[in-house]
Protein backbone atom coordinates (compact mmCIF):
# COMPACT_ATOMS: atom_id res chain seq x y z
CA UNK A 1 0.00 0.00 0.00
CA UNK A 2 1.60 3.26 -0.95
CA UNK A 3 1.85 5.89 1.64
CA UNK A 4 -0.15 8.96 2.29
CA UNK A 5 0.84 12.19 0.63
CA UNK A 6 0.93 15.83 1.24
CA UNK A 7 1.46 19.07 0.02
CA UNK A 8 2.34 22.60 1.50
CA UNK A 9 1.53 25.79 0.27
CA UNK A 10 4.06 28.56 1.45
CA UNK A 11 2.56 32.16 1.72
CA UNK A 12 3.91 35.36 1.91
CA UNK A 13 5.34 37.93 -0.37
CA UNK A 14 8.61 38.39 1.65
CA UNK A 15 9.94 35.26 0.14
CA UNK A 16 9.32 35.87 -3.17
CA UNK A 17 11.05 39.11 -3.09
CA UNK A 18 14.13 37.19 -1.68
CA UNK A 19 14.03 39.09 1.44
CA UNK A 20 13.47 36.26 4.11
CA UNK A 21 14.73 33.02 2.86
CA UNK A 22 12.32 29.70 4.26
CA UNK A 23 13.11 27.24 6.24
CA UNK A 24 9.68 25.98 7.09
CA UNK A 25 9.71 23.91 3.83
CA UNK A 26 13.03 21.75 4.70
CA UNK A 27 11.68 21.31 8.32
CA UNK A 28 8.27 19.99 6.94
CA UNK A 29 10.24 17.98 4.55
CA UNK A 30 12.34 15.70 7.19
CA UNK A 31 9.29 15.49 9.67
CA UNK A 32 6.53 14.03 7.27
CA UNK A 33 9.42 11.69 6.07
CA UNK A 34 9.85 9.63 9.14
CA UNK A 35 5.89 9.28 9.52
CA UNK A 36 5.63 8.12 6.06
CA UNK A 37 4.19 10.86 4.47
CA UNK A 38 5.21 11.85 1.17
CA UNK A 39 5.65 15.81 0.19
CA UNK A 40 4.65 15.42 -3.16
CA UNK A 41 4.54 19.58 -3.56
CA UNK A 42 5.40 22.73 -2.31
CA UNK A 43 3.84 26.29 -3.52
CA UNK A 44 4.96 29.71 -2.24
CA UNK A 45 2.40 32.36 -3.21
CA UNK A 46 1.94 36.12 -2.84
CA UNK A 47 -0.32 37.10 -0.22
CA UNK A 48 -3.73 36.90 -2.68
CA UNK A 49 -6.17 36.58 -1.94
CA UNK A 50 -7.55 34.99 -5.14
CA UNK A 51 -4.20 33.09 -5.59
CA UNK A 52 -4.22 31.25 -1.99
CA UNK A 53 -7.71 30.00 -2.31
CA UNK A 54 -7.46 28.88 -5.45
CA UNK A 55 -4.18 27.10 -4.60
CA UNK A 56 -6.09 25.45 -1.75
CA UNK A 57 -8.58 24.00 -3.98
CA UNK A 58 -6.43 22.64 -6.10
CA UNK A 59 -3.95 21.17 -3.77
CA UNK A 60 -6.41 19.85 -0.63
CA UNK A 61 -8.18 18.14 -3.86
CA UNK A 62 -4.78 16.42 -4.99
CA UNK A 63 -3.34 15.25 -1.83
CA UNK A 64 -4.27 13.51 1.53
CA UNK A 65 -2.69 16.77 3.68
CA UNK A 66 -1.73 20.11 3.07
CA UNK A 67 0.08 22.08 5.41
CA UNK A 68 -0.06 25.95 4.95
CA UNK A 69 2.40 28.42 6.19
CA UNK A 70 2.06 32.06 7.25
CA UNK A 71 -0.17 34.70 6.98
CA UNK A 72 -2.28 34.65 10.31
CA UNK A 73 -0.70 37.73 12.71
CA UNK A 74 -3.26 40.39 13.44
CA UNK A 75 -1.52 42.47 10.55
CA UNK A 76 -3.66 43.72 7.41
CA UNK A 77 -1.51 41.31 4.85
CA UNK A 78 -2.76 38.20 7.20
CA UNK A 79 -4.92 36.93 4.78
CA UNK A 80 -4.54 33.46 5.24
CA UNK A 81 -7.46 32.14 7.60
CA UNK A 82 -10.12 34.12 5.40
CA UNK A 83 -9.08 32.57 2.19
CA UNK A 84 -9.08 29.32 3.37
CA UNK A 85 -12.43 29.99 4.73
CA UNK A 86 -13.28 31.00 1.80
CA UNK A 87 -11.62 27.97 -0.27
CA UNK A 88 -14.28 25.96 1.70
CA UNK A 89 -17.09 28.24 1.76
CA UNK A 90 -17.27 27.72 5.48
CA UNK A 91 -18.37 30.69 7.63
CA UNK A 92 -15.21 32.71 9.61
CA UNK A 93 -15.98 34.70 13.00
CA UNK A 94 -14.07 35.27 16.26
CA UNK A 95 -14.66 32.09 17.92
CA UNK A 96 -15.09 31.71 21.39
CA UNK A 97 -12.45 29.09 22.44
CA UNK A 98 -9.93 31.22 20.39
CA UNK A 99 -10.65 34.13 22.31
CA UNK A 100 -10.50 32.28 25.62
CA UNK A 101 -6.69 31.43 24.83
CA UNK A 102 -5.44 35.00 23.57
CA UNK A 103 -7.57 36.91 26.14
CA UNK A 104 -5.63 34.51 29.19
CA UNK A 105 -2.41 34.84 26.94
CA UNK A 106 -2.40 38.45 27.20
CA UNK A 107 -3.88 38.67 30.33
CA UNK A 108 -0.32 37.34 31.86
CA UNK A 109 1.13 39.44 30.02
CA UNK A 110 -0.43 42.55 30.83
CA UNK A 111 -1.37 43.79 27.24
CA UNK A 112 -4.56 44.61 26.15
CA UNK A 113 -6.42 41.72 23.43
CA UNK A 114 -7.38 44.84 21.13
CA UNK A 115 -8.99 44.67 17.97
CA UNK A 116 -5.86 43.66 15.73
CA UNK A 117 -4.81 40.90 17.79
CA UNK A 118 -8.23 39.71 18.59
CA UNK A 119 -8.56 39.15 14.15
CA UNK A 120 -5.73 36.03 15.35
CA UNK A 121 -9.17 34.48 17.08
CA UNK A 122 -11.25 34.28 13.96
CA UNK A 123 -11.06 30.91 12.90
CA UNK A 124 -13.87 28.81 10.37
CA UNK A 125 -16.61 27.10 11.65
CA UNK A 126 -15.93 23.64 12.57
CA UNK A 127 -12.20 24.01 12.11
CA UNK A 128 -10.00 22.34 14.99
CA UNK A 129 -7.99 24.66 16.72
CA UNK A 130 -3.63 23.89 16.33
CA UNK A 131 -2.44 24.49 19.72
CA UNK A 132 0.81 27.09 19.99
CA UNK A 133 2.59 27.10 22.97
CA UNK A 134 4.88 29.79 22.36
CA UNK A 135 3.04 32.91 21.55
CA UNK A 136 -0.47 31.66 21.86
CA UNK A 137 -2.81 32.48 18.84
CA UNK A 138 -3.82 29.31 17.22
CA UNK A 139 -3.46 27.97 14.19
CA UNK A 140 -6.37 25.50 12.92
CA UNK A 141 -7.33 22.66 10.62
CA UNK A 142 -10.08 22.91 8.49
CA UNK A 143 -10.94 19.46 6.53
CA UNK A 144 -7.46 17.98 5.93
CA UNK A 145 -6.02 21.73 5.40
CA UNK A 146 -3.46 22.69 8.42
CA UNK A 147 -3.28 26.30 8.72
CA UNK A 148 -0.08 27.22 10.76
CA UNK A 149 2.22 30.31 11.98
CA UNK A 150 5.20 31.45 9.11
CA UNK A 151 7.82 32.36 12.25
CA UNK A 152 9.76 29.21 11.96
CA UNK A 153 9.55 28.78 15.98
CA UNK A 154 5.90 28.66 16.57
CA UNK A 155 5.96 26.45 12.44
CA UNK A 156 7.81 23.69 14.56
CA UNK A 157 5.59 23.66 17.53
CA UNK A 158 2.58 23.54 15.34
CA UNK A 159 3.74 21.06 13.71
CA UNK A 160 4.78 19.32 16.70
CA UNK A 161 1.30 19.42 17.34
CA UNK A 162 -0.57 18.59 14.37
CA UNK A 163 1.48 15.32 13.07
CA UNK A 164 0.37 13.19 16.10
CA UNK A 165 -3.06 13.21 15.26
CA UNK A 166 -2.18 11.99 10.98
CA UNK A 167 -2.00 8.85 9.59
CA UNK A 168 1.41 7.73 8.68
CA UNK A 169 2.64 5.50 6.72
CA UNK A 170 6.16 3.59 6.04
CA UNK A 171 9.21 5.88 6.69
CA UNK A 172 11.12 6.66 3.80
CA UNK A 173 14.72 5.30 3.99
CA UNK A 174 17.60 5.87 2.35
CA UNK A 175 20.97 4.91 1.64
CA UNK A 176 24.23 6.82 0.01
CA UNK A 177 26.86 5.44 -2.44
CA UNK A 178 29.51 8.19 -2.62
CA UNK A 179 31.07 7.58 -5.44
CA UNK A 180 34.83 9.50 -7.19
CA UNK A 181 33.92 10.15 -10.40
CA UNK A 182 30.96 12.16 -12.90
CA UNK A 183 27.20 11.42 -13.33
CA UNK A 184 28.35 10.43 -16.88
CA UNK A 185 30.44 7.67 -15.59
CA UNK A 186 27.99 5.66 -13.38
CA UNK A 187 24.61 6.65 -15.41
CA UNK A 188 24.32 3.42 -17.58
CA UNK A 189 24.65 1.13 -14.79
CA UNK A 190 22.16 3.29 -12.96
CA UNK A 191 19.75 3.17 -15.26
CA UNK A 192 19.92 -0.87 -15.53
CA UNK A 193 19.81 -1.08 -12.05
CA UNK A 194 16.45 1.25 -11.04
CA UNK A 195 14.82 -0.73 -13.75
CA UNK A 196 15.25 -4.03 -11.57
CA UNK A 197 14.15 -2.36 -8.83
CA UNK A 198 11.41 -0.84 -9.48
CA UNK A 199 10.14 -0.11 -5.67
CA UNK A 200 13.19 1.77 -4.75
CA UNK A 201 13.65 5.45 -6.14
CA UNK A 202 17.51 6.33 -7.31
CA UNK A 203 18.65 10.02 -7.36
CA UNK A 204 21.80 11.00 -9.14
CA UNK A 205 23.53 14.11 -7.33
CA UNK A 206 26.93 15.17 -8.57
CA UNK A 207 29.06 17.25 -6.81
CA UNK A 208 32.57 19.14 -6.98
CA UNK A 209 35.30 18.58 -4.17
CA UNK A 210 39.06 20.13 -4.44
CA UNK A 211 38.42 20.35 -8.51
CA UNK A 212 37.50 16.21 -8.76
CA UNK A 213 34.01 15.24 -9.99
CA UNK A 214 31.72 12.98 -7.97
CA UNK A 215 28.19 11.94 -7.57
CA UNK A 216 26.63 10.66 -4.65
CA UNK A 217 23.48 7.53 -5.48
CA UNK A 218 20.68 7.82 -2.88
CA UNK A 219 18.51 4.80 -3.03
CA UNK A 220 15.24 5.45 -1.23
CA UNK A 221 12.58 3.11 -0.08
CA UNK A 222 10.27 1.77 2.96
CA UNK A 223 12.32 -1.71 2.76
CA UNK A 224 15.85 -1.47 4.37
CA UNK A 225 16.88 -5.21 2.76
CA UNK A 226 15.70 -4.05 -1.06
CA UNK A 227 17.28 -0.71 -0.54
CA UNK A 228 20.47 -3.28 0.41
CA UNK A 229 20.11 -5.29 -2.08
CA UNK A 230 19.77 -2.55 -4.75
CA UNK A 231 22.97 -0.79 -3.33
CA UNK A 232 25.09 -3.98 -3.15
CA UNK A 233 24.16 -4.78 -7.16
CA UNK A 234 24.94 -1.18 -7.93
CA UNK A 235 28.04 -1.55 -6.56
CA UNK A 236 29.15 -4.76 -7.99
CA UNK A 237 27.58 -3.32 -11.77
CA UNK A 238 30.41 -0.44 -10.91
CA UNK A 239 33.27 -2.57 -9.81
CA UNK A 240 33.65 -1.41 -6.97
CA UNK B 1 2.19 50.13 -15.99
CA UNK B 2 2.85 46.98 -13.70
CA UNK B 3 6.24 45.07 -13.77
CA UNK B 4 6.53 41.50 -16.46
CA UNK B 5 5.77 38.48 -13.90
CA UNK B 6 7.45 35.30 -13.26
CA UNK B 7 7.36 31.42 -12.20
CA UNK B 8 9.69 29.37 -10.90
CA UNK B 9 9.90 25.16 -11.09
CA UNK B 10 11.95 23.50 -8.51
CA UNK B 11 12.35 19.76 -9.91
CA UNK B 12 13.73 17.06 -7.98
CA UNK B 13 12.64 14.38 -5.31
CA UNK B 14 16.09 15.32 -3.00
CA UNK B 15 14.26 18.33 -1.79
CA UNK B 16 10.54 16.73 -1.54
CA UNK B 17 12.38 14.06 0.89
CA UNK B 18 13.89 16.87 3.15
CA UNK B 19 17.21 15.55 2.20
CA UNK B 20 18.92 18.71 0.54
CA UNK B 21 17.98 22.42 0.90
CA UNK B 22 17.27 24.35 -2.25
CA UNK B 23 19.17 27.91 -2.31
CA UNK B 24 18.45 28.70 -5.44
CA UNK B 25 14.60 30.17 -5.27
CA UNK B 26 16.20 32.61 -2.88
CA UNK B 27 18.76 33.49 -5.19
CA UNK B 28 16.63 34.04 -8.34
CA UNK B 29 13.99 35.74 -6.25
CA UNK B 30 16.64 38.60 -5.27
CA UNK B 31 17.92 38.46 -8.78
CA UNK B 32 14.46 39.08 -10.26
CA UNK B 33 13.41 41.93 -7.96
CA UNK B 34 16.64 43.84 -9.16
CA UNK B 35 15.43 43.65 -12.67
CA UNK B 36 12.05 44.50 -11.81
CA UNK B 37 10.79 41.06 -12.65
CA UNK B 38 8.50 40.20 -9.76
CA UNK B 39 8.02 36.58 -9.05
CA UNK B 40 5.03 35.07 -7.82
CA UNK B 41 4.91 32.02 -7.51
CA UNK B 42 7.03 29.16 -6.80
CA UNK B 43 6.20 25.15 -7.00
CA UNK B 44 8.16 22.36 -5.55
CA UNK B 45 7.39 19.11 -7.67
CA UNK B 46 9.49 15.32 -7.84
CA UNK B 47 10.58 13.90 -10.77
CA UNK B 48 7.49 12.46 -12.30
CA UNK B 49 7.04 13.19 -16.16
CA UNK B 50 2.96 13.96 -15.92
CA UNK B 51 3.53 16.45 -12.82
CA UNK B 52 5.97 18.60 -14.23
CA UNK B 53 4.11 18.69 -17.37
CA UNK B 54 0.92 20.09 -15.84
CA UNK B 55 3.33 22.23 -14.06
CA UNK B 56 4.94 23.93 -16.67
CA UNK B 57 1.61 24.06 -18.48
CA UNK B 58 -0.14 26.11 -15.95
CA UNK B 59 2.75 28.26 -14.83
CA UNK B 60 3.89 28.74 -18.69
CA UNK B 61 0.23 30.43 -19.71
CA UNK B 62 -0.04 32.28 -16.56
CA UNK B 63 2.83 33.99 -15.91
CA UNK B 64 5.36 35.92 -18.32
CA UNK B 65 8.76 33.97 -17.80
CA UNK B 66 8.98 30.45 -15.86
CA UNK B 67 11.95 29.51 -14.98
CA UNK B 68 13.06 25.62 -14.03
CA UNK B 69 15.77 24.45 -11.93
CA UNK B 70 16.89 20.53 -11.60
CA UNK B 71 16.65 17.35 -13.87
CA UNK B 72 18.97 18.27 -17.52
CA UNK B 73 21.99 15.98 -16.25
CA UNK B 74 22.42 12.61 -17.67
CA UNK B 75 21.36 10.12 -15.42
CA UNK B 76 17.42 8.37 -15.56
CA UNK B 77 16.31 10.45 -13.05
CA UNK B 78 16.62 13.54 -15.22
CA UNK B 79 13.74 13.84 -17.28
CA UNK B 80 13.11 17.98 -16.87
CA UNK B 81 13.86 18.38 -21.04
CA UNK B 82 11.52 15.87 -22.44
CA UNK B 83 9.05 16.67 -20.08
CA UNK B 84 8.94 20.58 -21.38
CA UNK B 85 9.05 19.35 -24.35
CA UNK B 86 6.22 17.38 -24.42
CA UNK B 87 4.58 20.50 -22.38
CA UNK B 88 4.73 22.22 -25.46
CA UNK B 89 4.01 19.03 -27.78
CA UNK B 90 7.38 19.70 -29.30
CA UNK B 91 10.08 17.42 -30.67
CA UNK B 92 13.22 16.46 -28.74
CA UNK B 93 16.27 14.96 -29.81
CA UNK B 94 20.29 15.28 -29.86
CA UNK B 95 20.41 18.25 -31.19
CA UNK B 96 24.04 19.13 -33.16
CA UNK B 97 24.87 22.44 -31.54
CA UNK B 98 24.76 21.13 -28.03
CA UNK B 99 26.66 18.24 -29.31
CA UNK B 100 29.61 20.44 -30.58
CA UNK B 101 29.43 22.07 -27.13
CA UNK B 102 29.53 18.65 -25.12
CA UNK B 103 32.18 17.20 -27.72
CA UNK B 104 34.28 19.88 -27.37
CA UNK B 105 34.23 19.78 -23.38
CA UNK B 106 34.61 16.40 -23.02
CA UNK B 107 37.81 15.72 -25.53
CA UNK B 108 39.76 19.08 -23.51
CA UNK B 109 39.06 16.89 -20.81
CA UNK B 110 39.95 13.52 -22.16
CA UNK B 111 36.61 11.98 -21.25
CA UNK B 112 34.99 9.88 -23.65
CA UNK B 113 31.37 11.85 -24.60
CA UNK B 114 29.02 8.24 -23.59
CA UNK B 115 25.49 7.50 -24.70
CA UNK B 116 24.77 8.85 -21.17
CA UNK B 117 26.53 12.25 -20.95
CA UNK B 118 25.03 12.70 -24.89
CA UNK B 119 21.40 12.88 -23.22
CA UNK B 120 22.64 16.27 -22.89
CA UNK B 121 22.66 17.45 -25.91
CA UNK B 122 18.91 16.46 -26.16
CA UNK B 123 16.98 19.89 -26.87
CA UNK B 124 13.92 20.90 -28.11
CA UNK B 125 13.20 22.14 -31.78
CA UNK B 126 13.25 25.66 -31.63
CA UNK B 127 14.31 25.82 -28.38
CA UNK B 128 17.42 28.59 -27.70
CA UNK B 129 20.53 27.09 -25.52
CA UNK B 130 21.44 28.92 -22.39
CA UNK B 131 25.22 28.60 -21.69
CA UNK B 132 26.14 27.00 -19.27
CA UNK B 133 30.40 28.08 -18.68
CA UNK B 134 31.06 25.77 -15.77
CA UNK B 135 30.11 22.07 -16.56
CA UNK B 136 29.37 22.94 -20.72
CA UNK B 137 26.10 21.21 -20.86
CA UNK B 138 23.83 23.88 -22.12
CA UNK B 139 20.44 24.69 -20.45
CA UNK B 140 17.52 26.07 -22.99
CA UNK B 141 14.75 28.66 -23.41
CA UNK B 142 11.67 27.34 -25.27
CA UNK B 143 9.30 29.55 -25.17
CA UNK B 144 8.63 31.55 -21.75
CA UNK B 145 10.26 28.54 -19.89
CA UNK B 146 14.18 28.73 -19.50
CA UNK B 147 14.99 25.15 -18.16
CA UNK B 148 18.22 25.10 -16.00
CA UNK B 149 20.24 22.83 -13.83
CA UNK B 150 19.90 22.64 -10.19
CA UNK B 151 23.85 22.51 -9.12
CA UNK B 152 23.40 25.94 -7.93
CA UNK B 153 26.64 27.39 -9.17
CA UNK B 154 25.69 26.27 -12.63
CA UNK B 155 21.98 27.24 -11.93
CA UNK B 156 23.52 30.71 -11.24
CA UNK B 157 25.89 30.87 -13.97
CA UNK B 158 22.66 29.62 -16.44
CA UNK B 159 20.45 32.70 -14.52
CA UNK B 160 23.42 35.34 -15.67
CA UNK B 161 23.18 34.17 -19.28
CA UNK B 162 19.41 34.26 -19.33
CA UNK B 163 18.35 37.55 -17.69
CA UNK B 164 19.72 40.33 -19.48
CA UNK B 165 18.16 38.76 -22.55
CA UNK B 166 14.83 39.33 -20.64
CA UNK B 167 12.48 42.26 -20.66
CA UNK B 168 12.67 43.95 -17.11
CA UNK B 169 10.41 46.95 -15.39
CA UNK B 170 10.58 48.96 -12.59
CA UNK B 171 12.92 47.51 -9.47
CA UNK B 172 11.76 46.42 -6.42
CA UNK B 173 12.70 48.85 -3.69
CA UNK B 174 11.71 48.79 0.09
CA UNK B 175 12.88 50.50 3.44
CA UNK B 176 12.49 48.52 6.68
CA UNK B 177 11.08 50.39 10.21
CA UNK B 178 12.31 48.61 12.58
CA UNK B 179 9.52 48.87 16.13
CA UNK B 180 10.23 47.66 19.46
CA UNK B 181 7.17 46.85 19.78
CA UNK B 182 4.89 43.78 19.21
CA UNK B 183 2.61 43.54 15.48
CA UNK B 184 -0.73 43.90 17.48
CA UNK B 185 0.13 47.23 18.85
CA UNK B 186 1.30 48.61 15.06
CA UNK B 187 -1.88 46.82 13.15
CA UNK B 188 -3.99 49.34 13.10
CA UNK B 189 -2.01 52.10 12.30
CA UNK B 190 -0.19 49.99 9.63
CA UNK B 191 -3.73 49.03 8.18
CA UNK B 192 -4.60 53.01 7.73
CA UNK B 193 -1.18 53.69 5.79
CA UNK B 194 -2.05 50.51 3.69
CA UNK B 195 -5.08 52.25 2.40
CA UNK B 196 -3.58 55.42 1.81
CA UNK B 197 -0.71 53.82 -0.10
CA UNK B 198 -2.21 51.82 -2.35
CA UNK B 199 1.00 51.55 -4.51
CA UNK B 200 2.93 50.22 -1.92
CA UNK B 201 2.64 46.88 0.10
CA UNK B 202 3.64 46.84 3.47
CA UNK B 203 4.43 43.24 5.26
CA UNK B 204 4.86 43.00 8.70
CA UNK B 205 7.63 40.62 9.82
CA UNK B 206 7.50 40.12 14.09
CA UNK B 207 10.85 39.03 16.07
CA UNK B 208 11.79 38.08 19.28
CA UNK B 209 15.20 39.74 21.15
CA UNK B 210 16.32 38.88 24.20
CA UNK B 211 12.73 38.43 25.40
CA UNK B 212 11.03 41.38 24.00
CA UNK B 213 8.84 41.70 20.79
CA UNK B 214 9.46 43.62 17.90
CA UNK B 215 8.64 44.10 14.45
CA UNK B 216 9.72 44.89 10.94
CA UNK B 217 7.68 46.66 8.90
CA UNK B 218 8.90 46.38 5.03
CA UNK B 219 7.52 49.10 2.64
CA UNK B 220 8.07 47.69 -1.08
CA UNK B 221 7.46 49.78 -4.21
CA UNK B 222 8.95 50.98 -7.41
CA UNK B 223 8.82 54.39 -6.37
CA UNK B 224 11.48 55.47 -3.24
CA UNK B 225 9.63 59.22 -2.71
CA UNK B 226 6.52 57.17 -2.00
CA UNK B 227 7.98 54.79 -0.01
CA UNK B 228 9.32 57.11 2.00
CA UNK B 229 6.35 59.42 2.53
CA UNK B 230 4.59 56.27 4.00
CA UNK B 231 7.33 55.11 6.37
CA UNK B 232 7.10 58.79 7.48
CA UNK B 233 3.46 58.87 7.44
CA UNK B 234 3.45 55.73 9.61
CA UNK B 235 6.26 56.77 11.60
CA UNK B 236 4.20 60.04 12.26
CA UNK B 237 1.22 57.85 13.37
CA UNK B 238 3.16 55.91 15.68
CA UNK B 239 4.35 58.90 17.48
CA UNK B 240 7.76 57.78 16.89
Amino acid sequence: MSNPTAAMLVIGDEILSGRTRDSNMHYLAGELTKIGIDLKEVRFVADDHVTIINSVRSLSAKYDQVFTSGGIGPTHDDITAEAVAAAFETPIDIRADARVILQAHYDRQGVELNDARLRMARIPTGAHLIDNPISAAPGFSLQNVHVMAGVPAIFKAMIASVLPSLKGGAPLLSQTLRLECGEGDVAESLSKIASLFADISMGSYPFQKDGNYGTNIVLRGTDELRISQAKQQLSKLLDL
